[in-house]
């Protein structure tokens, strides 16, 4: 299952960052990293710090959006310790684990960590389905980037000494760029029917997101919609 | 209980690893940090890599020796991922955990972890009751140190009853005649733009239940699809 896991780094500062996430992945059995716009790439901070997981810095993808490490992810975890207006579901680390453990072996799965210093935005942790916090005491809830892929990664790692749970369900779950796809076309028509005013968004598409995360669509249910948004898009003509 | 368990760090080389050791701990509530032997301390690098745990590091006792950083404690818990001979009984981060979530609050425990290059040595390891692993991969079980502590630090707070702060924002679900009233909203727009037959509704309304059953709408979510399809509404006409 190891594969299916994805460790995506969002503008990551420092390479030292980097080459202790991909040690702390390799030494639980990940390899599969992302890196969107770091800041210093390839590094050779990142090397000397993943130590011999300097093979996991070697083969880390560079994309140049979130959306782009996305690709055909269907459960997408955001990590963050702060709170979120308009938040998706928030788990811990334990709870987001079993939730993966639950997933046939196959699932794509992304795990997103921020930048060391801002962390993710709200329009990157809106694109994914759940908001993960590693437990912290109150006053001083920011772990190292290292250290935070660290914890997770280990947690990872334990749960699967334990018997992966086997039924698989049926469903055919939608990967982050359908969901995107969805996205736009419901903006589109929200636009044309002047429900949303691109220059006064409030928060109308956040909440969809929010409502189609919970809902966790699968490929037949982006189908539908956006069989309606078409229908009623022609009619509109 | 935090205040008495010690971290102790034997012969660390990088002062930046006495900083994340630092920060590690204090994410977790652990302030108590003894340094046997360090090579490079006080250091800036120490202090910077602590982040906001800069007072763990300048608060950091400097002893000479294992022996003098074990003064008074019950519990010695020696990290290696090594096998030894001779060795203590071992456990893993969880085992430790509970064991010492079963001592009473005033037991004085110590941790401790060895060089970032060759780990603790034998004799030393001799001192501890109980070597301490980290499960990881077989063939990459060297975790950065810094890293280490985090792991254990993070295990030590889980299991204080830490995790699990994040609750679910207060949601107002709406009620069933609420969602009853989405949808024949959503089936009069379909059945307008010719998605929906009356004579051959197939399943759409059926999935669009499930799909919002699935998302567990509140209140304003149901105004923001009914808005949006009263809007769509006026435009047909």
């Amino acid at each position: 299952m190891k594969n299916n896991i994805r460790i995506i780094l969002v503008n990551p500062s420092h390479p030292g960052n980097i080459g202790a996430a991909a040690r702390a992945m390799k030494n639980m059995g990940l390899s599969c990293l992302y890196l969107v716009q770091p800041e210093k790439f390839p590094h050779p901070e990142a090397v000397y710090r993943a130590s011999r997981a300097d093979d996991v810095v070697r083969n880390a993808r560079v994309v140049a959006t979130l959306d782009d490490a996305l690709v055909g992810c269907t459960h997408v975890f955001g990590t963050s310790a702060r709170d979120r207006e308009m938040s998706a579901e928030v788990l811990d680390v334990r709870e987001m684990v079993t939730m993966i453990m639950q997933q046939p072996q196959k699932t794509k799965i992304a795990i997103v960590f921020g930048r060391e210093k801002h962390g993710l935005y709200n329009d990157e942790l809106r694109r994914c389905q759940y908001q993960v916090k590693i437990p912290t005491v109150a006053d001083y809830s920011s772990l190292n980037l290292g250290a935070a892929v660290q914890v997770i990664a280990y947690e990872l790692y334990v749960a699967q000494g334990g018997a992966r749970q086997a039924d698989q369900p049926k469903i055919d779950p939608a990967t982050a760029d359908e969901m995107e796809g969805l996205y736009q076309h419901l903006e589109k028509i929200a636009t044309q029917v002047d429900f949303l005013k691109p220059d006064k968004p409030r928060k109308m598409m956040p909440r969809f997101r929010q409502i189609f995360n919970r809902a966790r669509l699968d490929k037949e249910d982006v189908n539908l919609i956006r069989g309606l948004l078409a229908k009623i898009y022609r009619k509109l003509k």
